[in-house]
């Protein structure tokens, strides 16, 4: 069965391991026999970066050279950024006329949000950021979204909206399907989950020496001191990427590091050049584009202009249902 | 010193007495020698009004051909359907960015708003109709605004997002004046507010023998039964009317009434036909316009075009100063 997806990025910071087994490798699946679409979500970059818009542009840039490098195919998908297709925000004021305040402000995800980055006065766009996803996600008449676990809520309310807005105005919207897809966790160096503003993350154009110096300050078990101690794989940050950039060896990095018969230096060097090797093309693939920031352009401005079109579709059905005057 | 000014209807009935001292006559001298923009605010509408949209065309219609009929001049103002001028949801949704939530949920028009309209679950839209009257406010780079009294609070909120907008991203916005009137207050028949909820509404077209009824109809001093009786006109609505359409006559009236040399049938009688005579010339070009909806449509339309134009060079200046993505 096809569906037809709207997924997003913010662009806030670089494409790192996080993003590409969080999203990206199910994405560069589902193009295959999907009609996708990948957004800049700018916007939303706005709702708690609105004052940081300094170089909102060259993280748009950035973001989409790094969607092109990894295989993102704008010859299957439609990848745009959300402010060039003007019909996202003018379905975010009609949704939001229908959408009940009390289902915002008991949005676990925003409370969440609020207290990671200790943001004292939250306003109105960002109460409101589930509305303009929905508009994102309904406007392309999606069947389905690709999420983790941890966003089921905001497909819910998704689907909710799709609901009310069918109910009052007549069968619009299908009511969008959450595609969960388990993947590996990759963590950051240091443990924690990999991300941006905790300054821990392994970058898809990471130089080879740069993933060195990172593995090498890896988290490890702290009861294997010396090369020969026993230790415990399963509490070590190296042996899980092992797990994901090393299936074919892990069981023996599992045996050798219980046993002692390998020591952390030794593995970690083992783990970066296998992590190096497999973002390698992808580095040099966001080379090359990097001295192609004109293709780069191209390749948005045709993804705004077919993503126009076919939100232009959906607006002409909305129009006409809610019975507006244009 | 001339302004460019802004100001509209919510598209939610037909213009009556209350309209045309409350705005219409104030904005008919305004657009003489100012820019003015009026736009009739459909998305508001949609804030209470989401589910009753049925009417909404011809409502809008209505509005304009009444605004026409009393003398608005498309060739001295810029007359228009908001939702046709999609820059206006743009500015929304930036300004929803920087405008912190409490500000919102203060708003003391609000909180009689769900009152009087008996709201209990308050949607999102309706909470930020602050902000979309701001952008529409903004987007002209508005530096004045006609307002009664009880608006005060809105243009504060409108000068409060403008000076954080300028804070933010540099000077764009000036800060619209409010432009207090004051102007006599036309009470329905029964005394109270004229207002289309509270069904006590004289129409800009309403017929003379209409007239006659509801004057007819009016509350009068209760304690002047007979037409003898002495009456106290300050205590009767006929007598605020005469104050309004009847100037001239309104010393002897009052001393009639007190005296009891008039009746109250009487001066009802002379009060109608002077508010019919007063409205006659604006009912007569009303019925014409009705038959030529092709005109009424071609002022929208060539209306939403200039405002297009002008919004456009703000959005322009919006996004260069924000550094958006287009």
């Amino acid at each position: 069965m096809s569906y037809r997806i709207l997924s997003g990025f913010r662009p806030t910071g670089k494409i790192h391991l996080g993003n590409i087994f969080g999203a990206l490798q199910n994405w560069k699946k589902l193009q295959e026999h999907n009609q996708c679409f990948f957004e800049i979500a700018d916007y939303h970059a706005l709702t708690t970066n609105y004052d940081k818009t300094e170089n909102l542009k060259d993280d748009i840039l950035n973001i989409a050279a790094d969607w092109l490098a990894f295989g993102l195919d704008p010859k299957k998908a439609v990848i745009f950024v959300q402010s060039d297709v003007r019909n996202h925000v003018e379905l975010f004021t009609l949704l939001s006329m229908i959408t009940p305040l009390p289902l915002l402000e008991r949005n676990p995800t925003l409370k969440e949000q609020l207290k990671d980055l200790n943001i004292r006065t939250i306003h109105y766009g960002h109460l409101g950021y589930p509305v303009l996803q929905a508009a994102d996600i309904l406007i392309y008449r999606s069947t389905a979204v690709p999420v983790g676990e941890d966003q089921l809520p905001h497909i819910e309310l998704t689907r909710e909206i799709a609901r009310r807005f069918n109910n009052l105005y007549g069968e619009t919207f299908p009511e969008p399907k959450a595609l969960l897809t388990s993947f590996p966790r990759v963590p950051g160096p240091d443990g924690k989950r990999m991300s941006k503003s905790l300054n821990n993350t392994i970058l898809l154009n990471e130089k080879p020496g740069d993933i060195q110096k990172k593995v090498k300050q890896a988290f490890t078990d702290p009861q294997k001191i010396r090369k020969n101690d026993k230790g415990h794989p399963d509490k070590c940050v190296v042996f899980s990427y092992h797990k994901i950039f090393n299936p074919e060896n892990v069981e023996q990095k599992k045996t050798e590091c219980k046993e002692g018969t390998i020591g952390c230096v030794d593995c970690k060097a083992e783990c970066s050049s296998i992590m190096a090797a497999y973002l390698e093309p992808y580095r040099k693939k966001r080379e090359a584009l990097q001295k192609n920031e004109g293709f780069v352009r191209d390749v948005l401005r045709e993804g705004a202009q077919k993503a126009r079109e076919e939100t232009n579709k959906t607006m002409e059905q909305i129009r006409s249902h809610m019975k507006l005057w244009v």
